[in-house]
């Protein structure tokens, strides 16, 4: 196969990681529609978890099914499949091979909501490995009470994925009793998880489409001051890459709750022009039906593709 | 022996383990009245330390004995005998081989009550391996402020009880200080108990019989919307058998606490009805006397064999 | 020697256990006095960490000298002496193989009393082996905020401590905020917590003698409904042996602070009519003069040995 | 199951081991056509690494099939079946748990024949498990210049494969330059083989049947002095039983290379006659068709049955 | 991607191995020109270890550079490279994810011939995952003297290795002073060493193309009996991979020294006829101009792709 000049660029970039852990970014980079293109697609499904199984699966009640989302990735040409132990176990010998796997290694419930969200291990490098993933996934909460606790782990557990040959991915999501809910997805606030999370050595980033709204009076002078463009989505999306060591981390967005298709398309076509990596779209991608997904997810990668029309 | 298609294609649904998991699971599955079935009758006697000796025994009090439950059980025709380290210790040897043995790894006592439980360890799978068993069982209580360190002990304890060839069986009791009273067996809750443990990696999931009480306003709502049957207590168990992976999962449910019989092989029906895997029944069966309690679970045993009258 | 049937029966109930923990039992079942009635009478001195020296020793001063309980336990015939780490460390080479010791590993001073106590770990099984101990001890407090810790911890120590062949003993004294002062040594409370030691599983259980007071509601409408007789200390010792597994687990009884001879000896006599398996007794024994202790000591023993005049 | 006299006869010999062992060990002597009878009727298949892959399995070409001698063992009611890693890793999955596994961890080929041979470690307790195994086999060559590594090897095996719960085999077959070919299977050289095996822990002992030549002269002269009676197959089985702890571990015969039904049929007689635990038959089970093979197995469980016609 | 039919049956042999060695297993075999058709091209560059590097080398001197021998498996459409631990070292950071890799774990030089090969360990599991392999290669010389100590090395490597979710390779070339020259090719022993591999537990066994010649004359006498054709080396092909349990392991062969086309053409031909799963050519490949390599390793893509001309 030959090897993008994007993609070749895009591992450069990761001179510390060994030949192992570029394999499985390559393995991730080089799969499905957007292969070779440094854009990436994901499907995550680890809302039967962190929502419940009706608030995630009832709209589309074949989404119960752990098979489901496997084919739903397949078929949508996904570049990985991201999920918890229990999601990949029941699935990941009959799809061996045909999708590059990120386990969850935590994830956190709603029975009990608290102020200051914490997450539960629930899974291993070990388990990654016994399961071929490509990746480890981990939810950190900047904001939360937690957080130093869970960056703690995260690091522990990166050095033994890394040791192992696997990619780290950091969902990075702010929350907790010290931010307003429009914090959570501030302009600065994003920029900030991003930072926090390439500096904990994640190799993809996953945060949230960030607001113009600017959480943090120090941070406020600053952009005024700097004059940083922060207007639209594409220039937010833009700064967020810049926020992750100039562009020389994978950044992506998350698709957010389910939407209507145009809003949630022009936010992948900011995410496009503002240089950003790509998606990891979930309830917008399995709450609907398959066909529906399918046709969603291929507008999606289209525009990533830069077949937009 | 002769392997049963339905049993086959159970054992199929657990794909991502090793032969020696599937031979214990194999090993509950196949024996006792209902072997072969695919449906399991589980004796669980872990009260004398959950709710107290007296309040477990003395309503019948032979059963005060170790060695009693584990006759109770091999003459019921049950496919497993659950309970903690000591119970097991005191008849092991004695009952080698006979029944198939589940060793509780943790368990709680009442002498102090908490708004939010937690669970000590009293059990190890070395322990387990001692003592012939074919599994480990644990208790997550989703809702507690402690359930993300009781989480994060599952996980460690499955994967070195996997790697044993074990199985292991979850106990998903919703309770803590967030959840109303009613709302520990409300249908949404036991769905997402059932979710959680199926995340976690368990084989066997016991939960409660839930009500159609809805605890959570965010699931109420797309209950409704999705028109999801819920009215009869059948319906409630193909829903949890939903939210256990589709059905990918052996789902059990616990027998609850002493009642007529009348009323209580209404339950056992509806389960049938409703595509449950089975029960785990103590108290109706150990509370009684031996005879009555041998006739009430031959009726139980009757109805999972589609031998009901 | 000869091994008497009794001593044969007891040791019939341990069948999970190696010969070496049987070894271990029967060296304290064949010791003494009691050897091989199936009685036990041991001395335990942890009272100098417990209240402090000056409260347990001042009484009779040749106490403050560990040798003297050494001499004590042996001249009174007794069937093992009990002590922390120190006590033991200062006698073992002396007084090596002249009597079975139990080293305590955990203790708890009053220096900062709790409403919730906890025990703090002073001793190791690599200790027990060190001084040639039979057995070691562990205390726990069911009711207290911590005993879910110490349960894990007990469990952990248990299971090192049967692999290398030792005995397993287990104060079980409830205590905490939870419970009232008189429910520390409620009926329903005993009882409760000998079931706890029980399936924790220790080979020698220690609780207090129980009053009629029953803690929990819940409790007294099962002894009402049941008809348990719990009237006299001798019922009431009867039915703590029954909730410590049918009379299959040696369940023995603290002689408690210092009283007269008479209303002591009483107890001791319940104690032997309600089928309890014996006495550990600290205080009566060191806070008299020795040849009081002996001769006080040489009474219990009598009684035990259906000698009792 | 109801629990037969002989087996818990058999079983209370075992009382240094686990109640996981002895469940072990009753799963293989409570299954199968022999079930409950002390007898054991074993299919061992190692002769593809043993004697090469033609050798074993041109005479029925079906056999090279791994699936093959599982379905033979099963259908054929054996109590279990013997074999290498790479045998058990192609079926476990698709028969867990239809029939009790035996992983042998050693193996020797003849591409080198030597005048002292040795066996190579081929598995571990750790696969065992992984498998769902009941047992581990290990061969011994008593008499080979390698025999104390490979006794140091089981000793370290069993140990730890004790410690799982399992039950441990030993082909004790002695071989090696210190020995003339008759000698292999000289009367006195069996009965010392099973010694050993029986001193080094083995649970289950196979040896082949013995001749009555004595290798030994100053076993010659015991023999004669103590007028022990070798002269019949019989009697020299019931020597070997005797010299394996006078029938306190169970003693099974190797079926030998393929001959005649008449001859073969012969020595299981005399093996019953004499009191042996049955047999371990390879080559005159999988070298006929499997029609054939399952009517002269059928013959060998009617003689241990004792329904001999 | 869609799973070919013969891939998946493939898979499906291998029901002990976790999903993590599926999916490696998968990379291989769904890479390059043969992807998914279940036949194998591998290269393999172990030669300037074991033969010198200008043996090796100098016929074609750009091979003396280990990024050529990366290019020359990508571009002739392989579906595996292995070699050494440095010549994966010198090029696994370029060409990560380009090409599946095998790290061979030992290695033998010919500086000191002996009549009993040995290897050394030269790379680790821990290497493996570092450089992102698919896959550990080992050479076992059955016949060497040597031989039980290699399989025990290899035994504790695959089990480390399938722990890791890596697939196992094995080089099986009997060797060694016990053996002629003629009987390391011979069709007896290369079937024994194909047998050999995988009772050590391979996924995928490499061995020599056999002659008609037998080495042992206890399998001379089953050959002639069972009527086995071996007179083609079609049919001996045929026949070694039932040595490998009947086809449910993968068997490749090696291409031998370098030779004309034709009659390595017919090779190949007779490897595809006789249901070989394909090659793994060195010398052939690496020791032509690489324009002369394509179009060789073409042409035998072409035959195992079925479109020989």
């Amino acid at each position: 196969m030959e090897r993008s000049a994007r993609v070749s660029e895009i591992l450069s970039w990761y001179g510390s990681d060994s030949p192992g852990t570029l394999t499985n970014l390559a393995r991730i980079l080089e799969h499905g529609r957007l292969a070779g293109t440094g854009k990436l697609l994901i499907l995550p499904v680890d809302q039967g978890f962190e929502h419940g199984p009706a608030r995630s699966f009832a709209p589309n009640p074949p989404a119960y099914d752990p098979h489901y989302h496997f084919e739903l990735a397949i078929e949508a040409g996904c570049n990985a499949y991201a999920a918890p132990l229990g999601f990949l176990e029941a699935g990941a010998r009959e799809f061996a091979g045909r999708i590059p796997l990120i386990l969850k290694l935590n994830d956190h419930d709603v029975l009990a909501d608290e102020d200051d969200p914490d997450q539960a291990l629930t899974g291993s490098v070990a388990d990654a490995l016994r399961l071929g993933c490509a990746a480890v996934g981990f939810t950190i909460y900047p904001g939360s009470a937690h957080r130093n606790a869970m960056y703690g782990q995260i690091r522990e557990i990166a050095e033994e994925a890394k040791a192992a040959g696997l990619a780290v991915v950091i969902w990075s999501y702010a929350r907790g009793a010290a931010l307003s809910k429009e914090g959570e997805t501030a302009i600065d606030v994003i920029g900030y998880s991003a930072q926090i999370a390439a500096q904990l050595g994640a190799h993809i980033i996953k945060v949230k489409l960030p607001t113009d709204h600017i959480e943090q009076d120090a941070a406020r002078k600053v952009y005024e001051k700097a004059g940083n463009s922060i207007g639209t989505a594409a220039e937010r999306v833009r700064h967020v890459v810049q926020c992750a060591f100039n562009g020389r981390r994978i950044v992506i967005f998350s698709g957010g709750g389910q939407v209507e298709d145009a809003p949630f398309l022009e936010e992948i076509r900011a995410i496009q022009a503002g240089g950003g990596f790509g998606s990891i779209i979930g309830r917008n991608a399995f709450q609907r039906s398959k066909p529906d997904a399918l046709r969603l997810l291929g507008q999606v990668a289209d525009i990533y593709a830069g077949n937009d029309r």
